[in-house]
């Protein structure tokens, strides 16, 4: 584990060290994270709230730190001592990791005292809006295939920990491997790859490059057929190899195509294959693909049984950045009262939802399916199953009432007092509930392309604070 | 320093199994590691050579890393021996960081046992990729603006490593500092930062708040003014409080605005602020800025004196990945002759360039300029100030033929025989080195729209050699 206390913009420091000088910093402030919605982000999944604890956890202001911070000439040493005895003493709420998360909803909110909670912005964005950005990225990716999707991005990440992290993003969401060994080690997640066009190149021919490989793993044997000509060379050498191992008593595993018109080639591959007596050997495809894509391959009858998916998910790359923010919602004032506040703005969106609150979600008790949420503030009653009427928070002439339904809480205890009270779920756990999470939700706001914008609606109370304190600040 | 050494693709794994387990690891291999060009890549700044020989200098398998490659059941005992002693042994040559680098240039080339050549694809290909994708994106940007520009991503980069080394690219191609404490830390860079939002809101009033700010950094105070509204109330409040300071005695240092039409607001701040005699007071500009922006911004007469920009430029949000690859180029046959490779392709472009190769660059003896590169074999003599005929490598037509020039190479000696024999430049001198390449490309080359093509051309003997070889494929 990196210490990762200084990873923080400078202004949280002299923010924090301003608190601290004014007497300012034990009073209690609510920050909520939470992202805005955009036309390619109507949902996302909930991801890195594992880093996240271990960064609250861990925050540890070394020797060389206070050093460096000292040299910066900008702050004092009753300021440098209080960093060095930092322990984060609040609460923090979250939704697990593999939630389904809407647009404007807080998916973690930290109730502690300003100078831990402001500290806290920079990093807790950073880990969180990464891993969310690439489980969400992938979530769409997986959604528009029946083929397993193994991630293969490594090279192309935005360094290291956008590989590692990423990956295990991605496995969230049901990708079936990935390439990255490090990542397999650390999160114990299957790992897969064979050779690449440079093993070919290395041998006198590409016959004699499969006769190679297919003797070194007879029983795991996946070609890659497409460095000199797919239909002319590489499945015919192929075939070639496969009907060796066959002779010997071993089962091939397929080939993979990584350039050219994969839905033309996959189809005559499918075809060849099949003709050779190759019915089981699995078509993997790789190069440049994303969900839009997958998309068209289906369209067209593609014959893919498996995809390796690199650049497009690792990096998200038609939405490299989630936008997720950090946003005060309440702070005590000098006689020791928690105030809500909002940060207001031209546009409605762009106003913040004041106060500590939680997140509700209404599912129908016929379908077992997700239909509406509900913010609210943290100490009102859950809706009890009554008719509960929904209405469009910016558009409030659309609403809905519901009946026959139950709700769940979507945030939980993470910190209580500085006090890790959550038992950290595996990665198997995290799967199975965003498994379970997406299959409450339907397809109409999952799709792609134009999805329907699920109704996530302020409860009246919240809504009144909040017009009560948009009208004080006018 | 962080064990990179089993960040890498499964896949190089099995391949350099195979090559132990066939008695080919020693055979002499080189692979080029090189960009193709895109209408928005038609140069880049190279940056990660650091941090990629940190890693190969480094390359250890820890006894724990072995028990998990044994746990994967694909490798036997020999081969994880061989991995155990794993030392780089090998030469590579390399661009320096912050060296221009046209597509299809190798900008790294390794030349070692394909054993460990082959290792080390993915790990160098994610640590280049990055800070080189990072730095061409920051170039565009300050390319755009006489105004200073500050690196404030940190919270929507891809991860930690992400948000370090994009912060350090930035700084090569001549940002003038970050917001990242860590990365100011790391690599002696300056930071900076005053306030957010959240600051304004947790005093009783935009005022009080000021009051504070200023208070507690009298001469350095810049004032965050559109938590409300710009003209009506921040700057209003601004002034009131610069002139307490002016009255004490302190120079403020102005104002930033982070939200709204940047062009107006800025041109009506200045006249506000110089109205009320502040006319050293600077503005700096922050939200959702890239070179497009500036373009726009400076067209409209914007009155900026510094940018803080975040989102776009450290996940290079238009393009976030560079597309690197690292492609063989040689390998020793078995009678010990090491035989130049080249990759076919139904794309010219595609094609890569065989042989162990340089990159020389003409620049014009008048005015200093660049005038166009050469890819030739590492053997060739450099061309030397008799007239030479470029020819454009696709478009053969198109030639220019250059006089009273000069050439440099463009690669150093980075490893030789697995000695570091490159003495490691310092940040400033790596910046210095950027600046001068950078004044040494014609503007035209340089646009962000419509760039005109710089020419890299074939030396006649690469040249032959690619055809022999391609016809020999075919």
């Amino acid at each position: 584990m990196r210490n990762l206390s200084l990873l923080t913009d400078l202004y949280e420091l002299t923010m924090i060290y301003g608190y601290h000088k004014y007497g300012m910093a034990d009073r209690t402030a609510v920050f909520d994270l939470f992202f805005r919605g955009t036309d390619e982000l109507s949902y996302a999944v909930v991801a890195g709230l594992e880093q996240a604890i271990d960064y609250v956890k861990n925050i540890r202001f070394e020797e060389e730190d206070i050093a460096y911070l000292r040299s910066l000439n900008l702050f004092d040493e009753s300021f440098l001592d209080k960093l060095k005895s930092f322990r984060f003493s609040g609460d923090i709420y979250a939704m697990p990791e593999g939630s389904i998360v809407y647009p404007y909803e807080p998916l973690l909110t930290v109730k502690a005292p300003i100078f831990e909670a402001q500290l806290m912005e920079t990093t807790l964005l950073t880990l969180i809006n990464h891993q969310t950005l690439i489980a969400t990225k992938a979530s769409k990716i997986v959604g528009e295939t029946t083929a397993g999707v193994m991630e293969f991005g490594l090279r192309r990440a935005q360094g290291p920990d956008a590989g590692i992290y990423g990956a295990r993003a991605a496995m969230i969401v049901g990708c079936i491997g990935t390439s990255n060994v490090l990542a397999g080690k650390m999160f114990d997640v299957p790992v897969s790859g064979t050779h690449a066009h440079s093993w070919v190149m290395s041998f006198p021919s590409e016959l004699d490059a499969f006769r190679a490989y297919a003797k070194l793993f007879p029983d795991s044997c996946l070609l890659l057929v497409d460095t000199y000509d797919v239909l002319k060379s590489g499945l015919p050498n192929a075939i070639k190899v496969f009907n060796e191992l066959k002779a010997a008593g071993h089962k091939p595993l397929g080939i993979r195509i990584d350039s050219g018109d994969l839905a033309y080639l996959t189809k005559e591959a499918r075809r060849i294959l099949d003709e050779a007596g190759f019915t089981d050997a699995k078509i993997c495809a790789s190069g440049d693909i994303d969900e839009y894509v997958l998309q068209s391959l289906n369209a067209q009858g593609a014959q893919i049984d498996s995809y390796g998916i690199g650049t497009k998910l690792i990096t998200s790359y038609s939405m490299p950045a989630l936008g997720g923010v950090y946003k005060l919602a309440a702070i005590e004032d000098d006689q020791g009262v928690l105030q809500p506040k909002l940060k207001i703005s031209n546009t409605m969106e762009k106003i913040t939802n004041p106060g500590l609150k939680k997140v509700v979600r209404f599912y129908d008790n016929v379908t077992g399916k997700a239909i509406a949420d509900l913010i609210m503030l943290r100490d009102e009653p859950n809706p009890d199953g009554e008719p509960y009427t929904i209405f469009d928070p910016v558009e409030t002439w659309k609403q809905k009432t519901v009946v026959d339904y139950h709700v769940r809480e979507l945030m939980v205890p993470i910190f209580e007092k500085g006090e890790l009270v959550y038992d950290l779920p595996t990665l198997p756990q995290i799967k199975a509930h965003y498994q379970a999470s997406i299959d409450k939700m339907w397809e109409q706001y999952r799709r792609i392309t134009k999805p329907h914008i699920y109704k996530v609606d302020l409860s009246q109370k919240l809504y009144d604070l909040k017009v009560k304190l948009l009208n004080q600040e006018k």
